[in-house]
């Protein structure tokens, strides 16, 4: 797809700078619970945002109306003209293949298959645009503003309902010859259930230390150890409370911080690639955080394993997309944007 | 390192063609038992080979006498002039640094430590030289003329004493951040024990399912168990046993097959790249990779993974230093060997 034709024109027409300087690029981070869309000048700052509930909206028509008028507010109170926007670029929860623009299978919440989500993008906003897995796209915002930035190897560890990894080997993320790479959810540790897990469903280290594993696992302690505590608790809750030294919790995060470090370990064997940036709500716990790295401490690796919590949290996913947004939109942003990060 | 200047002198003062088109190179495989060298011509193919034992021989400078006694008798058997030694190549049982030439550390077994190899080959042999990891090696081996010719992305797995893996990615091997990649004798897999293994000995898979690991398992089980069968059986012995119903045999095959294929399955998913050429004296026992291949089948992967055979057996390592000392010695030599490969 080329640039917008009528660009240029338009900014002729009214005599201000040329839309290549004053345009802007739109970032998309489809996640099972929250659609959150970003519009960001050519440095990359965000210039205005907005989030949505995705909650019940499932189908990729649906998701797309919802982009469609967000992205559209988002332009409307910039008060951009027609044009203005240089290019789009969007995070699924899933397989991608980037160079065909196609979301090849989200996980079993969304239930996408093969959708063909960057010429939709494309047709509705007529600019450029860029798909990518919501985790790889998270690194590449670690890498570009947050806790990888300047790193040429490292890995975005997404632990919350599910878990991901984003990998980033010589300065470019690694996505793996079927677009699949860092589908570490599935990873086979001491302590996980060694039988098969089906592909659409949870897997194995994922329905162990995933936010919903954390928390099925507290309701069947709950059933037979009993606690004053509250049945349904998060993940984040449930460690916290191992933090204040309540047994029941301590187990659960105990095991879980092990099963974690065994994972990073196994995944820093295959790339030897020591820095992992964590993030996701159970990820990002500093709690749990800290006793993983202390369980990695104890592995006598060649190279020691070095946590390091995300700096951009949630943004994380929306800062890739607008980095991609910029990459898509031509050579001239992008290179106006890495001037900036550089300068800061 | 610049190429040996009397080169061209000696090819003009003798009339004959020009040492660039007779030129040999030499590839050399140091492995804990034996050491192999062969010698090739300007196609890449084999004129000459020896092998002799490291038994007993540890230290660098030992195994570099060796080296420089077989390498000399090769060049004698084909009546190599002066100078006619374009280049060498050299695998080690270690992880290697091939940008510095230093073999950072080999395994338990021969207890190396920044060892120069490449500067201590090119003194000898006045001759550009490359070292690498000997696993990478036989990974080259295998996309050169092997199992893997022509596959962009695949894994080349050693199982012998020791377990390591050599990592292709779009065609060219990934040897991590540290020249650890593909250390995966010491993964975590379900059944390996989970205390920490010192990275000086043995690691937790390999204790498994390494040659040594099943002896030893065999060894503690024939004490309890009982058999008809002796006690020192090697690992393929062992194997071999259990294709023929031996229970005990059976027990430790079964659960070896499951760990590696656990193992491997792990490796997939962080690459996302599914083919595994095996290699090494277990991995290539046929009866064991079909049943490993087995249990993979039942794990529902996104790309199925698929175990192949080495083709070049314990000749995997040589063919990679072979190919490696063709690029070194100038792109002329690579490019006619690599002509050779096509037509073949």
């Amino acid at each position: 797809m080329t640039r917008p034709q009528t660009s240029s024109n338009i900014a002729a027409q009214q005599g201000t700078l040329a839309v290549e300087d004053t345009g802007y690029v739109a970032g998309i981070d489809i996640g099972g619970t929250n659609l959150r869309l970003a519009l960001a000048d050519r440095t990359g700052t965000v210039l205005t945002r907005r989030a949505s509930s995705t909650a019940g909206v499932r189908g990729a028509d649906a998701v797309m109306a919802l982009i469609g008028d967000g992205v559209r507010g988002l332009l409307r109170e910039v008060a951009a003209p027609p044009g203005a926007l240089k290019a789009i670029a969007a995070g699924a929860p899933g397989i991608t293949d980037v160079d065909a623009g196609i979301v090849i299978a989200t996980s079993y919440l969304m239930g996408w298959r093969d959708v063909p989500l960057r010429a939709m993008l494309e047709d509705a906003f007529n600019a450029p645009a860029i798909v990518d897995n919501d985790v790889n796209l998270a690194a590449i915002g670690e890498s570009w503003v947050g806790a990888a930035k300047g790193v040429r190897d490292f890995v975005f560890l997404a632990i919350g309902t599910g878990i991901g990894a984003g990998i980033v080997l010589n300065g470019s993320p690694f996505r793996g010859m079927g677009w699949a790479a860092g589908e570490i959810g599935y990873m086979l540790v001491p302590g996980v259930m060694d039988t098969c897990c089906a592909h659409d469903g949870p897997g194995a280290l994922e329905s162990m230390i995933g936010g919903e594993g954390i928390q099925s696992q507290w309701q069947s302690l709950w059933r037979t150890d009993g606690t004053a505590l509250p049945k349904n608790l998060t993940a984040t809750e449930i460690f916290d409370q191992a933090l204040t030294g309540e047994p029941m919790a301590q187990t659960i995060f105990d095991q879980s911080a092990r099963m974690l470090s065994h994972a990073i370990y196994n995944m820093n064997l295959v790339l030897n690639c020591p820095l992992f940036v964590m993030g996701g709500g159970v990820g990002m716990h500093k709690g749990f955080l800290d006793a993983t790295q202390s369980m990695l401490n104890l592995q006598n690796m060649q190279t020691q394993t070095r946590l390091r919590c995300s700096t951009l949290g949630t943004d994380a996913q929306l800062m890739g997309a607008l980095r991609l947004a910029l990459d898509a939109a031509g050579s001239a942003l992008a290179r106006v944007a890495d001037e900036k990060v550089q300068r800061d």
